[in-house]
């Protein structure tokens, strides 16, 4: 689907390792205060002060989490960023420096490298954090990106996952189940041009659900807007596998029961219609998509008033003790226990 | 050559990933004071205090960088480990903490990965450390370990790679080449046993290099040892590329030139009896070979007494003005300019 216009290309062996790094991290410079030393010694230094620091890594893999015949290096560059940095936004914290290692085989020139360092760099900025380290290496197949991001925060706004209690209230940043959807589409186009190499798709009705897919946004808003409500959340996660496992992951973790309610999953309009369309209930696609990369968190319920009808927040349940477990109230009133079908790479389809 | 003797295999689709990730690391406690929070939420959580935080990390793929024929899992997550804390401790700081990512195929049981955790387990306690998070995935192909070290150190300790003077004394710790001798030793072996897969090798003679590349041990007591000998070092790198390469590294960045001289290389009597076995010129294998992960740094001329006749410290040269460039004096006294033959994962054989 995507056709390689530049034909300009540049075997990564005629670099070697040193030469491709100073090459891809040239444009890449240092704009926080705690960044004392970032690429170019054994060890980066960095000076967190009185602060505490932040660690999250995750690990994307060809084949597996991305697929390159749809997805453009340089918005892989950029998710493979904000998937670290919404780690560090769980915590209520601010992101700070990556550190990017990434293997590859002989089949990438440089100019693909070039592409993905593009999108790394525009989430760099956007983001307000530094590469300051990393390691490129050879693969024996495909491409896998592995990178490391720290944050910092003081110590009293740090949220885990294991604060929430009975009564607090559930809330979710954003709308739900688009980035799932988005990948509906480009799998089905994907199987169209496979029959016919020529088909020109038209994604401008899916737009928004198409970016939700290949160009995650991290919400490094939400901490700044809880602060400006003066809301202290009582526990926090992001997104990644759906939210049945996420709400999962917090009732464990705090020790909680839940009941979520059907009819307050927030859904943008776009999602809904291509429900409809791929016959999928978008009621499964909010809880068990993922990568939607959106915040779940929970608030005492004193704080109601200051979250009610905010656009940015929806409050889509509560916590119940822990005996009650974990339910979905639908839109009919019953009540289904909540079970994780969270994603398992692992699995054979 | 390694025999699988374990038959009871757990096939990794069953524990999916959160399972895996709690099965892998339930065994392992956090000891740092700086640990405020391991795995088990969005990110980790560590408080340096008034220390400043180091960071690097490295990648290490199958059939690239190990070759599983030879190397146990035990060893491979041990030296996986090692790798990273040695560009630790050539900052010389202390290590503190790890993140350990996998991306491991299906054909891998559970069983290999327990393996694999027990050498990072061993290599934690070892050099105290500790496991703070991580990623487990699916891979396509083969095994890939991305490790992302922490460490901290007082401001005045650093050591950067950009300290060297002229006049400067150039220090190695150990002995050099060990590593590169035992790969040999292994890949030779390798070879027997696809033309007899019943030859047992007697690997008895040649235990210290094959261990050098098995089992490699980053130098976490020089930085130690250079603070009761009142010594600052100027600069400082670790060895895994080869002696050349880092002597380059060094000069580059210090703008200095440099004088090694060949007779004061350190080689071990097994090295260099494998060099005569295998007619490898010992110096070359010195210069390039890689993977030693001893540690290379400068010391001001004046604290020569202070490092003359440790066993573990050998002065192999002194730097020089940068007009004068980077020679190797040999034996013969005869001056040659190093250049850089380390190691390109890039290159195709």
């Amino acid at each position: 689907m995507i056709e390689d216009k530049n034909q300009d290309r540049t075997t990564l062996d005629k670099l070697g390792e040193f030469g491709l790094i100073e090459h891809l991290t040239q444009h890449f410079s240092l704009q926080h205060k705690s960044s004392e030393k970032g690429i170019g010694d054994d060890a980066a230094v960095l000076d967190f002060k009185n602060k505490k620091t932040l660690v999250t890594t995750d690990l994307l893999v060809e084949g597996v989490h991305f697929d390159l015949s749809y997805m453009p290096l340089k918005h892989l560059g950029y998710k493979a960023v904000m998937v670290n940095l919404s780690d560090v936004y769980a915590m209520n914290a601010t992101a700070t420096h990556i550190t990017v290692s990434i293997a590859v085989s002989n089949r990438f020139p440089l100019e693909a490298l070039d592409e993905l360092y593009e999108g790394i760099a525009f989430a760099c900025t956007k983001h307000k954090v530094d590469l300051i380290g990393g390691d490129t290496t050879s693969s024996t197949t495909g491409l896998l990106i592995s990178v490391t991001a720290l944050g910092e925060a003081n110590s009293a706004n740090i949220t885990y996952r294991t604060g929430a209690k009975p009564n607090d209230l559930l809330v979710v940043s954003g709308d739900l189940g688009g980035a799932y959807m988005g990948l509906q589409v480009l799998e089905r186009e994907k199987e169209v041009f496979k029959v016919n190499p020529n088909s020109q798709p038209d994604l401008e009705p899916y737009s928004y659900i198409v970016e939700r897919q290949l160009k995650p946004e991290a919400r490094n808003d939400i901490s700044g807007l809880l602060k400006v409500l003066g809301v202290s959340p009582t526990s926090m996660i992001d997104i990644s596998d759906g939210l049945s496992s996420e709400i999962l992951h917090l009732c464990k973790q705090s020790e909680v029961g839940c009941n979520l309610f059907e009819e307050k999953i927030p859904l943008d309009p776009t999602v809904i219609s291509a429900c409809e369309e791929f016959k999928i209930d978008s009621t499964m696609v909010a809880l068990s998509g993922g990568e939607d990369y959106e915040l779940l968190f929970t608030v005492d319920q004193k704080d109601f008033e200051k979250i009610k009808g905010n656009p940015n927040l929806s409050i889509i349940g509560h916590m119940t003790d822990a005996s009650e477990g974990a339910h979905l109230i639908t839109r009919g009133n019953t009540k289904i226990p909540i079970t994780a079908q969270g994603w398992n790479s692992f699995k054979s389809e």
